[in-house]
């Protein structure tokens, strides 16, 4: 390669595709494009035909993950994200990480010997399940695995595929001879980034998450005739439990993680009906495993102690637990590199929020970069993100991906003459 | 009136009403007979059927009151409650008054100067609003008023009622002239009585109620990504609030009222996502207006402390304040005699719930009698009471509606030439 530092990747072209891809779905404007709805099929059917109007070998799955390939079978970097979103959501979340990628691509030199393929994995923001694609993709989950996962209103992945008419059972695989490293570049979603007034953040890992459904089943009685002493009130216990996993939360963690009651459900839920169910929602995330392990442990006397004090029976169903991963020491560093050539200031962050590279980074060297969100939204028709950041952002991925290709020629010319014995252990 | 206190009423023959009643949309089974629903009409076109074969001048009118009255005009004691019941809701809320009513119509002397009127009124529950059947009767809301309500669908009055085939505007209204007191039997739908072994409970009042809706308004942001000092988490103060709430409610009322967080609806709702939004429904019961007042004024302080905590807004919607009502002095010293003369134990009672004879009470004398709830558990299917306690009720009602009718004569005969000027102030 001769140049590696210099694909000529244009931000007006990468603006004009994310404006195209928005439209579809109305996504931006309070529309969405839920995974395997008929309006994400439709971007990432647009999504393939870009991607071989830019050379690439381009398939979408029987799950809808779309990769485009060099179609002469060349190693390359895997750069991409999601173009499914949630309902409601923003025109970046996914899509910015997909369509910088389709950029670079276009970009590249067609002679080099390394080349780079672009990815769009199905449902990231979990409509069946989150980071499905990327999880099917890996090999992490299977096919038959998948058809039976169900969403809020109980359609399974098999009915919805079957909607839009996806057939078969192929599922696009990483190749680890043809896959040699992954970048995703993402909006931070959080206000971090914006706050300090750098653009460029070097994800340095992405926090691991605890999730548990804690439940009261009481009973339900007449609120009006039934003596406060003789309730079994589960709504009671709900409001005693949630406010001492706060309390719990902030003394074991700090700052050191983030915590949400996102939701407690109470039934009946009427003026006049003691509560006889209550279901409360937590979740709580930290780069420190230890921190979330002690949470955890803590979590079943607390439901304990709430319940007796209303006198209800409590269940505390474990509902997810996601370890925490870093991202490679390497990506990392020339994500650091390209920005300083390119005079723009950088922070190691940690993501808060779960994203496909964490699927990818115990097989491959995965790195991310996150770019500001304004006012930190995302998830939201407000989500946005400076035109200059967006630049920023795809001046440092394409930059990135040219080092990272000329380390792993160089390591290839010294150590390995053959592809498949190559390591990213720095 | 030859023998006012030998009223031959049959107990079988009110259970077997109770039972063909519940069989009307399989009620204390899991089914219900909601307000304006296709089964609570066929209930109330088989009261009247029901009616008509205890010679009694029956009519529905069109929201749903079906009212049965002697034939000739004779002035009448006015017995009954009403036939709606909640969703999956139980056999005797409601049904046992009416048919108790319909049983002691159908054994009264039809030579008596004094007959007995039947009556059920519509949507006693709140499908639409409670109450609305006798308020409609008695004059405290207009026709037109109520074909706008709706109920937690967003179905109007007018619609459910047109789906239902009740044509007309005719309301049933109470006639000062032909209804000369009221009298409500009801199941407890709590635990005292039968807690303390007594077979029937003299109502002293039915208890005023506050409620309050509160809803705290943040923001909703990525529960990963939004450091937790940056948060606008209406979850988090509704937690708070409920928890004050709760405390204020025990400082001010102790065991001189009840209380109720029915529920707390969070939006939208997402282990991932902070809370934008929720909803509190708090509800407050006493006989002391005093008291009802001092919780109304506190309110709006502590959602104020707990939105400025959670760095939210909050706003306080009042969502109903019904005064309390004292039962008529003469009914309840007349249902004392009659439970008396039947070696019945009593216990004067505060109804924690609202019931129609809370409408009437301050237009007609009216009284009140409460039966045992076995476990106290009412609006479930598994509401029940004893087939004695049943019959107890049923006697000491007999008694008590032949002891009003010969108090009437007597005074009317040393009193009153005519009918009108009867007043019932003791």
């Amino acid at each position: 390669m001769s140049a590696p530092f210099d694909i000529p990747v244009d931000p007006e072209r990468l603006l004009a595709d994310l404006t195209a891809l928005a439209a579809i779905g109305d996504v931006g404007r309070g529309g969405s494009r839920r995974a395997l709805s008929a309006t994400d099929i439709e971007g990432r059917r647009w999504l393939r035909q870009r991607m071989e109007e830019a050379d690439l070998d381009a398939e979408m799955d029987s799950m809808g993950t779309v990769l485009g390939r060099p179609s002469d079978g060349r190693p390359s970097i895997l750069v991409g994200s999601h173009t499914d979103t949630v309902p409601q959501g923003g025109w970046l979340d996914g899509a910015l990480g997909v369509l910088l990628g389709l950029e670079i691509a276009r970009a590249w030199p067609r002679t080099a010997e390394f080349g780079v393929s672009v990815v769009s994995f199905s449902d990231e923001e979990g409509r069946f399940s989150p980071l499905l694609g990327s999880r099917l993709f890996c090999g992490a989950l299977g096919f038959d695995e998948a058809q039976g996962l169900g969403d809020d209103s109980g359609m399974t992945v098999a009915a919805a595929r079957a909607a839009v008419g996806l057939a078969g059972s192929k599922l696009l695989r990483l190749d680890l001879q043809r896959h040699r490293a992954f970048l995703e570049v993402h909006i931070e979603q959080g206000p971090v980034l914006e706050h300090e007034g750098i653009p460029i953040g070097v994800v340095s890992d992405i926090v691991g998450i605890g999730r548990e459904l804690v439940v009261f089943s009481g009973q339900a009685d007449h609120a009006g005739t039934t003596p406060m002493a003789m309730r079994r009130d589960a709504g009671r216990a709900a409001v005693l439990f949630a406010d001492t996993v706060d309390a719990l939360c902030r003394d074991i963690m700090g700052d050191e993680g983030v915590w949400n009651i996102g939701a407690i459900r109470m039934r009946p839920a009427a003026y006049n009906v003691v509560p006889e169910r209550a279901e409360v929602l937590v979740e709580y995330r930290s780069s420190s495993e230890n921190l979330l392990d002690r949470i955890r442990e803590r979590i079943p006397g607390l439901a304990t102690e709430a319940a007796e004090r209303a006198r209800v029976r409590e269940q505390v169903i474990p509902a997810g637990r996601v370890p925490g991963v870093a991202m490679d020491a390497g990506m990392r560093r020339r994500i650091g590199e390209a920005a300083a050539a390119l005079n723009l200031r950088t922070r190691p962050i940690a993501s808060g929020a779960g994203h496909d590279a964490m699927v990818l980074a115990p097989r491959i060297p995965s790195g991310m970069i996150f770019v500001p969100s304004i006012g930190g939204r995302s998830h939201t028709p407000e989500e946005d993100t400076r035109r200059e950041d967006i630049a920023a952002g795809l001046a440092v991925a394409a930059r990135t991906v040219a080092a990272t290709v000329a380390e792993l020629q160089g390591r290839m010319s010294v150590t390995a003459p053959r592809l498949p014995s190559l390591s990213f252990e720095n």
